[in-house]
């Protein structure tokens, strides 16, 4: 078996994955809000893809990736790890092949995602809270049940699959006219801001990774020049929260992505609110995220059309409720 | 000056209005979601207008009415009464052609749409809490100013613009190989129902109104073969609460409607909390008491290709919280 994590996926395998996908993904709007943009001091294209089947954009790589072992064959199932998008979305596409699988999620994984990939049929094991304790029980799985592995980032389908959201924004914009100066991505184990440089590739299109502070693995590393493991931290953006930026990630983002913008909890709330009440499109903390990068980056005035990847919504409801009524009830000048 | 009143819109009122509306308004997607199927019983194809300009499918028809009334000339500004979105609705039309506007709401119209419609330059006034003391203010501004009138939904623009709604729809699913077999549209005055009834002209297709408990003006004016005047009564679905339907809508209604289900603001809450955690689109309570309609429906057993247009998602912040709190909360279990 040919190692995936060996490969670095080209903008040709972007360009494949998005023909391929073009008729199998939801092909997601993108919204504009007149609201936002006077908020951000710059127009904004926002790529729903809280849209999209299994409410995140990681469902692009995973059924990429799982068509590829289903139709190579001898394939017994796929295993994955996932703070809960990546799982739920290779679980699902697990389902659509008839091939078992088994997701490896942290304990304090969102129930909600939990229970939406048991309802696949997908076994779900809850390991640890750091990506390296989730991969050491994978490895063991793997090892014992001959499932071939669908990584979260560091697999070429998975980084051109979700790279093809970005791609799609970019064209949405250009058919209204408009060359988008910057693309802007959320970053956990950085499979979506390395698709996203493939698609920018030859264009003249700054692309940002969006961090939350304390998680900022991609940012150190890209300053360091090698993969940086950080240590666990508290965010509201429970996607975000993977110790290192995945290998294959790095080596496409290190010389290409233009910058990593940080936000606080405070920040992704605000975003969240702001989006929902604007534009009517829940979004999950992680998603929100990538909006609060972009608001940061609009406020630093260089970029004037801006392009963000609403990566997902799968969030909380208990979570939700509490975040509206902390930040939304408290602030609600900012929303109206 | 014609009354505009007195002219019954037709099928092909409607087929121009989608025509000029095609590139002057929000494609918004139909979304699907297999998990509010499988609750349903039956395929849902859900509009999401609440993505639509201004946050409702009330822009379709006010842009319609607010252009014909530009290109007239010697228009000195409109007027409009209004729960809230349509009143946003013109005056974001009137901003666009650069008319003055005046908004009349009852005095506990959602402050957010307050704002909104301020934000637009227009004038507002909160007047009563029936639809008959906001007509009774219109009429006295409207003799003083010389502005023309846009009527919520006695105006066969503001009909045919909502239709085109039901008729994006139908033609969705069509192109998914799909003919629904029903169509799911609330009910405040009725326009966006007897608009839904000129889209559906001469299909294989029935047309179900909905209506909250208390607020059935269509289904008892339907039943007596008269409009009938409902006394004030309180619910969830702000947008839903005319005492009176429309003379132009019921009489296109009437016996062309199949139906009006009638949904409580239990139903309607259920509604919206799984449409944000399943499809993460926010819905305003008028919009969830549409797909409340189509879960009522769909259970009845009669229908398996339901269409139901998501007519808005403009919500207050701090009732949205209070909803999510007192309902996602308690009833955890049903939108996992």
């Amino acid at each position: 078996m040919v190692n995936a994590t060996s490969q670095l996926p080209q903008q040709t395998d972007l360009e494949a994955a998005a023909a391929w996908l073009a008729d199998r993904v939801v092909a997601t709007p993108v919204v504009r809000s007149p609201a936002l943009d006077r908020i951000a001091g710059a127009t904004l294209w926002l790529k729903a893809e809280n849209l999209q089947t299994t409410g995140s954009y990681k469902y692009r790589g995973a059924t990429l990736a799982v068509d590829r072992l289903a139709r190579a064959g001898d394939c017994p199932g796929v295993i994955a790890q996932s703070t809960g998008n990546h799982g739920l979305a290779v679980a699902t596409a697990a389902q659509a092949y008839g091939l078992a699988a088994t997701v490896v999620l942290p304990i304090d994984a969102p129930l909600t995602k939990v229970r939406r990939i048991e309802a696949t049929g997908a076994q779900v094991m809850r390991v640890g809270t750091t990506v390296e304790e989730r991969l050491a029980v994978v490895e063991r799985l793997r090892a014992e049940s001959g499932y071939r592995l669908v990584d979260a980032y560091d697999h070429p389908d998975v980084i051109a699959g979700q790279g093809t959201a970005a791609l799609e924004l970019i064209e949405a914009a250009q058919r209204q006219g408009v060359a988008l100066d910057a693309v802007v991505v959320p970053v956990g184990g950085g499979g979506g801001v390395a698709g996203a440089c493939l698609a920018a590739a030859g264009r003249d299109l700054a692309v940002y990774g969006v961090e939350p502070v304390g998680c900022d693995s991609l940012r150190r590393s890209l300053k360091e020049g090698r993969r940086v493991t950080v240590p666990p931290a508290q965010t509201l953006a429970d996607g975000l929260r993977p110790s290192c930026v995945g290998e294959l990630p790095f080596r496409i983002a290190y010389g290409t992505v233009a910058g990593v913008v940080r936000v606080d909890d405070r920040a992704i709330a605000r975003a969240l609110c702001l989006a929902l009440f604007h534009t009517a499109l829940l979004l999950e903390p992680a998603a929100a995220a990538g909006l609060a990068g972009a608001f940061r980056l609009a406020a630093a005035g260089a970029f004037h059309q801006i392009g963000v990847v609403l990566t997902g919504g799968n969030i909380e409801p208990a979570g939700l409720a509490r975040l509206l009524t902390e930040h939304v009830a408290a602030e609600r000048r900012i929303v109206l």
